[in-house]
């Protein structure tokens, strides 16, 4: 199928790096699509799932998708996925210049299995693929090993993403970072590459992406593009970037606070709204390929490495969870924290979440005054964040090491009620929508294949005025109602699916892309006449077969429940007081809808309607 | 004095029009700079405030500034002044193309006396000026007239400004509407315009501002204007316009809404927020020699003239008087409805507060269903909003008549205990800012001359953490708080009426220009060493010649009080929820603090100080 490079370049890493090409298969292509759902696929047939997440047998995928390098726009973003240190299917997605890169490079993915035995780095150009020594690399922050790999190789136009002291050590929420501050952060993917000893991955090329119809092509790509920049948000987001949303959502009763605690703080949003990111900001920031350019950039707050001015602005995840959850409402101390966590390549939103946790702890005396070793961990302590954050990606001491895990980790170890307040589902910290404002995000968390995910199910818009009618969901819903909900988030998980597969940034979404639009294109690029029930059936596959890769790691529906402090802790106070989500209800219909057991594994029935016979297994070791 | 044209065109209407030239003394100049200052200066010469404010023989002033056509950005505003059908002194101010335009006809204001016999309007051009009839225009919407008058006169870059039926039935909330929608609002000056019947102004000018030192004069414009365009409030108000306050204000219970009665409405804020906005837009705006460019345009909602594909679209304070007072939530019937306010000449804050009156009215059986004319005034009734405004601006039926000249008067013809939610002061309804949210605003709204105004004393700026140093506002303050509010009102109107006298726009301000800013530039251009102190002792002199003058009318401290439902009436909800301000204990000390008496008039030793014995006659007048 054209559009695609039909390569998958396969590494084993060991004393002597082996490398082979993986061909493509039209038939996978058709029905996997590409990115999440090619890397789903790839991993479901050679993972062993029930190997430790840090086995050197573990394979790691970083996948990108068939728009990617085109003009399509926000198609610039790649997949790594592997089994999470959180024990199920883990994921994480970041957009910026690497993806193009690889692509350019002439492969659709990256398969690295095995491990070395001394720091390395993988470096892919032009079809070749070389194992490169990275010792001089470890420790290093992100940012300094992206700039010390791009003058090693000489190229300027190198792109590379890789980890952090966080990564090396092992933490179950290190992330993966590239373009200085781009973050594929959640679920742990920086440990992985951490537990191979493969500190970055590196790319150039030079090919062009072949297209079937080249002037259809162009035709549909310049009238998507068109779309989106005549489109009401995308000045919005263009101008704010995500930071917009935390007056919004604050509004709302959509941000969290104090750990999920406070439905409202108006001491606080205030010093971290988008009038107050207008006091940090140095310039705006795009991907490849957007219109909407959505990021943005600070003032380099350590000031190193040398020469570099400005680095990746906090986005509104690590906003609220560095900010609202800890009481912090300093922008620049925000700023600063956010950064930190990019160098040490961890999960902001879990970092965040892990240090109010601990804050509460402290606060219920269950971590005392000598356990803090000399951090003052009351509520709103911004000088708390950087010495935390160091210690939790170094695992330094026991607090750092109580830490280092995220909040359900640190809950077992601590005991004594903690698990009450570590907001968490299948080990994933929530991220910063509430589910006590937007019921649809407490069924949207519990039934995400990651864990509590930010992006699988974003249909806070459909219950804020949303519609998307070629994929049936043409009416808006109530925020706080039950109805209506099950049906939403089923078909928002396939819709997800299919934009994470065609690595789409959700963004274009919000911006006024649909389905249809994206077809349209992916059409002339690739020659297949793919219906948007087709893209919409391939969307349900690529869901299902993260869930059936959930039940061979030994989940069930147990794990699709919300934290006690989401469903029976009301707000006091803001635009969400007094409302929990009846989940178990809305997960039931679910199930119902879904043709899911009442343990939450798919009927025989489902899986052979998607074609997943090959996976069946999985469901049959869960069902017991 | 240099940048000065040193004159003002006198015209007498009547049967046959009179004009002179009155010469501008830099003496005058250098005490009341210009615009406000002047305006109000030459009126308190000549004009007898016993008259009725329709009698003929009143004055309507219209002023601009010594920085007008300049480079310096902001100073392209225009005051028309007079006494206010409201029954004291009368200002309103607007920007766009029309100042300049005057200034580069050769003069620094208009001051129009006598009345025609007939419709009429007046044209400048170059020195010179004509009458000219206007018989065909009047009953025209201010769009119509305004092209018409372009058309008629051959020159496409003839600026104009002028009423609307409003005006022409003598409303008291009739504006003054410029530039297809640029409304000088408040206080009823369009009124005064309606009775002279002169239906609009007309400029059209070729002069060049003669400066006194042109090179250092552009190397202080061009840094005031990077300051500003690299200000972080002007790239918000740049992509946004005013609308985006509607959440802001909404979190912190600022936006009034249900006629002042209701904290917080999350149902419908997010219908009229920014994001609502951008669903409306069709193209920013700005006003000459404008870095932020805050104006918004709309499709034009009536379609009329055909040609205007876009009108200007509402600022907050529309979308708050027209949206969240009456419970209107659907941001295109609120365009709609501004729209028709600025056709009509209609002050749209006046005209919103009045219909949330109304509906208050009926909701209470005030107002009966067989008042209502066939309209439902029942709360969030966006199709009332059209018929109502029409109505008022023809004085039309019962209600038409009863609604025309806002809510004192309607209170005053309904009685029935509706006094108490007829919320204005000095009969100028209140703006949509809240003194139950911070403080600050009720001194404000008290103390300024013109009645309850949102431009005098911005104060809560410096209540949400703006500082201005060189004016001794050093000091951000807590916005319940009353400590400190005294001093910085006193203060603040002061700054104001320099500003106002400078004809800059307060928006320049919030990105960032303080009076060092302005006097570094007025310096150059006018070869007067003033200093930030002189200026300021400008604004004193200024601020307190409009208390003069409102004594003159009749006015003392009684007439400074806030209506019932602002000081006793707390909000149930919100984040402003169980506050009222103390206004009372605030004005004591501001009338401590300005050296005025216990009813409110500035002391002898306070006239003398400010070099304003001249008018000290008023004073003595009102302590009878």
């Amino acid at each position: 199928m054209k559009s695609y490079n039909g390569k998958i370049l396969e590494v084993e890493l060991g004393e002597a790096p082996v490398f082979s090409t993986l061909e493509l298969s039209e038939e996978d292509a058709a029905r996997y699509i590409g990115g999440l759902g090619l890397a789903e696929l790839l991993l479901a047939r050679r993972m062993d799932w029930d190997l430790d997440p840090f086995d050197p047998r573990g394979v790691v995928a970083i996948m990108v998708g068939p728009l990617t390098g085109t003009e399509v726009p926000g198609c610039s973003r790649y997949v790594v996925a592997g089994k999470s240190p959180l024990g199920h299917w883990g994921e994480a997605h970041a957009a910026g210049y690497f993806a193009s890169e690889l692509k350019a490079a002439g492969y659709d993915g990256i398969l690295i299995s095995g491990a070395s035995s001394r720091p390395v780095y993988l470096y892919v150009h032009d079809g070749e693929a070389e194992i490169r020594d990275a010792s001089r690399l470890w420790g290093l922050g992100t940012y300094e090993a992206e700039a010390a790999i791009r003058e090693e190789l000489g190229d300027p136009k190198v792109r590379v993403i890789g980890i952090g002291p966080a990564g090396e050590n092992l933490s179950h929420m290190a992330s993966v970072i590239g373009d200085e501050g781009r973050a594929a952060a959640r679920s742990g993917m920086g440990a992985l590459l951490g537990s191979k000893n493969l500190k970055a991955v590196a790319v150039r090329g030079r090919g062009k992406v072949a297209l079937h119809d080249e002037e259809a092509f162009r035709r549909a790509a310049k009238e998507i593009l068109e779309k989106v920049k005549s489109n009401a948000t995308c000045g919005l987001l263009k101008q704010h970037g995500t930071p917009v949303n935390v007056m919004i959502c604050a509004y709302f009763g959509d941000i969290p606070i104090k750990n999920w605690r406070l439905g409202d703080w108006p001491e606080g949003i205030p010093g971290l709204n988008a009038e107050a990111y207008q006091t940090v900001l140095t310039r705006n920031w795009h991907c490849r390929a957007c219109p909407v350019g959505c990021g943005r950039k600070v003032a380099n707050p350590l000031g190193e490495p040398p020469g570099l001015a400005d680095v990746t602005g906090p986005e509104y995840e690590c906003l609220a969870a560095l900010g609202t959850m800890c009481m912090v409402s300093d922008i620049k101390t925000v700023v600063a924290a956010n950064d930190l966590c990019n160098r040490l390549g961890m999960d902001a939103i879990s970092a965040g979440t892990t240090i109010a946790f601990a804050m509460e702890c402290y606060e219920r005396g269950i971590l005392k005054e000598e356990d803090a070793e000399g951090i003052d961990l009351s509520w709103g302590n911004g000088d708390a964040l950087a010495p935390l954050l160091r210690k939790m990606a170094s695992r330094e001491g026991r607090l750092g090491s109580l830490l280092a895990d995220g909040t359900r980790a640190a809950a077992e170890k601590l005991g004594q009620g903690s698990e009450r307040f570590a907001v968490h589902c299948k080990g994933l910290e929530l991220p910063m929508h509430d589910p006590k404002a937007f019921s649809g995000w407490a069924l949207a968390y519990g039934t995400t294949n990651r864990g509590a995910c930010h992006l699988s199910a974003t249909t806070y818009n459909i219950e804020r005025g949303m519609t998307l009618p070629d994929i049936g969901l043409d009416q808006p819903l109530d925020r706080f109602a039950s109805e209506g909900k099950a049906a939403m988030v089923k078909t928002y998980h396939a819709f997800s699916a299919v934009l994470e597969s065609l690595v789409a940034c959700k963004f274009m979404v919000y911006t006024g892309l649909t389905l249809t639009d994206f077809r349209s294109a992916l059409i002339p690029a690739t020659g297949k006449e793919w219906t948007v029930e087709e893209l919409m059936e391939c969307g349900y596959r690529i869901y299902h077969l993260g869930r059936l890769i959930n039940h061979a790691c030994g989940l069930t529906g147990e794990d699709d429940r919300m934290p006690e402090r989401i469903v029976s802790e009301p707000y006091q106070e803001g635009n969400a007081a007094n409302f929990v989500p009846d989940h178990q209800t809305m997960l039931e219909e679910y199930y119902r809808l879904q043709k899911w057991d009442e343990k939450g594994i798919p009927t025989e029935e489902r899986i052979r309607e998607l074609g997943l016979e090959e996976f069946a297994w999985m469901a049959e070791r869960a069902r017991g």
